[in-house]
């Protein structure tokens, strides 16, 4: 069967090409009935957007790589789509290179660079400041993304400020009548998101006049991956354990937040009726677990978009803001409640 | 400071480097008590492993490309982390391509052979026998990693055998009592492993004797991502507001099933007393939602290993078995219930 091509698509559809090609590759700029029409038209007529000119232009294109750690995490996984479609919407390559716990994703960067094509890189999460002293090194331009763990103004970064988010959730955890915070914190050397999480639970609580109870910090053993419901739910099951007093468990993620609760429903108890339980993130995840986890929403596809924008202003040389914070926005979900006082 | 090296690391724990190597990129073959040796020594040494042998070796060793369509998915992002390790531990480098749901993934592999250092390719999820005519353009080894439709005798193929993995999962919920089973599918003309799960759930059906009903089946729309909590939300809304007469409902993925329950919390039912819900795959979220999803669970870590087995095992030339389908294991959850005659 002869393959119908995207110009006959168009035709059909009554668009240009360059529609069709929005429709496929879900690009914002384009209206959703002309989108339903022209992803209905591409079904009917079996159209397989193979010699799309997306494709056809990859073989001699630039490209960007974005290097993460963690690919496990569900927070990246939900930005690579809006990294991608950004990149190859500028008719540039996209590579994803995995980088494993321990490695150094500058170390990786500078083997990468060496391919000639590479115009410029992203790092999504698990730069820290201890990695960061080799980034001088790297020829091509570069933007950290998610994390704005101590670096200098030179550094181009997108990232929410963590510390303050963190403070927010915390100082939202106290307004809820919660006095026993316990925090399920990252591994206790950590130089990244972790320690600003960290930073911003022990700020809100020295602020407000509370003192800061290290009994109630679960550092992340050194052999666990943090950010992981597998940890949220060992940190819990030790917290739970030892017998500490608490009413309420601030996990610096959702993930970690979800294996909280699991801890706490296997041990028998509810949430948040005998304990309220928050997370960090924002993950679709977060909405659909029963009850809804409340949390501190990174705006991530706007991150991620701001991230490629920033990279090809850097790239074509035009004046940028190398430093960009974004505002999270708190999400009160079903796992934590207002204590009255003396309950 | 002087960086500590990798062959003091092994001195310091008494191992051989190859041990210190092995612990770092979590090889399973090391003992947990070295392992733990060897990781306290590099934290307390605060040695950065980015001088390893592997990194070094990155920049001019033959490359292994995984194309992955459906980044999102935690069900292959789990995968990753095998596929990399066996990649990367016979001295391959390792490249992850994010294929775009509209995309053509054997075009993509065309372009991606191209680059001279391929030596070989794993497709993760998304093809089918649509896409799969133009495979034999390829002229690097391959291997199709979690998919089985459609391909012949000479397709190098892993996965399980998802159309009766499926046909036991409802033989299992028929098992229950459970008489009307709605089932969340993919979408109508799906060619993949949705086509293959909905024919395992048409032939228990009928081969107990009972009737398929088409309207307790719910197909994913053309603009839905079908294997995601938004899409089982949304095609479990739209049963319970049809008023159709169902006990249980049987999504094609955990995802979907877990946007199923939340469908139905929201809705004020609860899982399993009014309604039971199983999913496929085997997810760890499914072990962490409450409650715990009844799942299907697919081997990853056995099949990502045999992936890059079979695939390595064509590089080199040697005699394989192309198709290798693995056993799915039944895992019954907290989320169904069994029910009693007239209940």
């Amino acid at each position: 069967m002869e393959q119908i091509t995207i110009r006959e698509i168009a035709k059909l559809c009554g668009v240009g090409v360059s529609t069709v090609s929005r429709a496929i590759n879900d690009h914002p700029d384009i209206n959703d009935a002309t989108k339903q029409l022209v992803m209905e038209t591409i079904r009917k007529y079996n159209y397989v957007p193979n010699n799309s000119a997306r494709n056809l232009k990859r073989s001699d294109s630039n490209t960007i790589a974005v290097l993460i750690k963690g690919i496990t995490n569900p927070f990246f996984a939900d930005m690579i789509q809006v990294l991608e479609r950004e990149v190859t919407g500028r008719k540039y390559s996209f590579v994803l290179q995995h980088v494993e716990e321990f490695e150094d994703e500058v170390d990786v960067a500078l083997l990468l660079e060496k391919e000639k094509r590479l115009k410029g890189i992203v790092f999504l999460g698990g730069i820290s400041n201890r990695t960061g002293e080799k980034l001088s090194l790297l020829g091509v331009p570069y933007v950290i993304s998610t994390v704005e763990a101590g670096f200098g103004e030179e550094t181009a970064m997108v990232a929410v400020d963590n510390e303050k988010e963190s403070r927010r959730m915390v100082e939202y955890l106290l307004s809820c009548g919660h006095e026993k915070i316990a925090l399920l914190a990252a591994k206790k050397d950590d130089a990244s998101i972790g320690m600003l999480r960290h930073r911003g639970y022990r700020t809100a609580l020295e602020k407000s006049g509370r003192d800061y109870d290290e009994e109630l910090v679960m550092w992340t053993r050194d052999e666990s991956l943090t950010y992981t419901m597998e940890n949220g739910y060992a940190l819990a099951k030790e917290l739970l354990e030892s017998g500490r007093e608490f009413t309420c468990i601030y996990a610096i993620s959702d993930s970690m937040a979800i294996g909280a609760c699991k801890a706490l429903f296997d041990a028998g108890k509810r949430v948040p009726e005998d304990y309220s339980v928050a997370g960090f993130d924002g993950l679709d995840l977060a909405k659909y677990y029963e009850p809804s986890i409340t949390t501190v929403r990174q705006p991530r596809k706007e991150m991620a978009e701001a991230t490629i924008r920033l990279l090809f202003d850097m790239i074509e040389q035009k004046p940028v803001r190398m430093r960009q914070l974004f505002e999270a926005q708190m999400v009160p979900g079903k796992s934590t409640r207002i204590r009255k006082k003396g309950k």
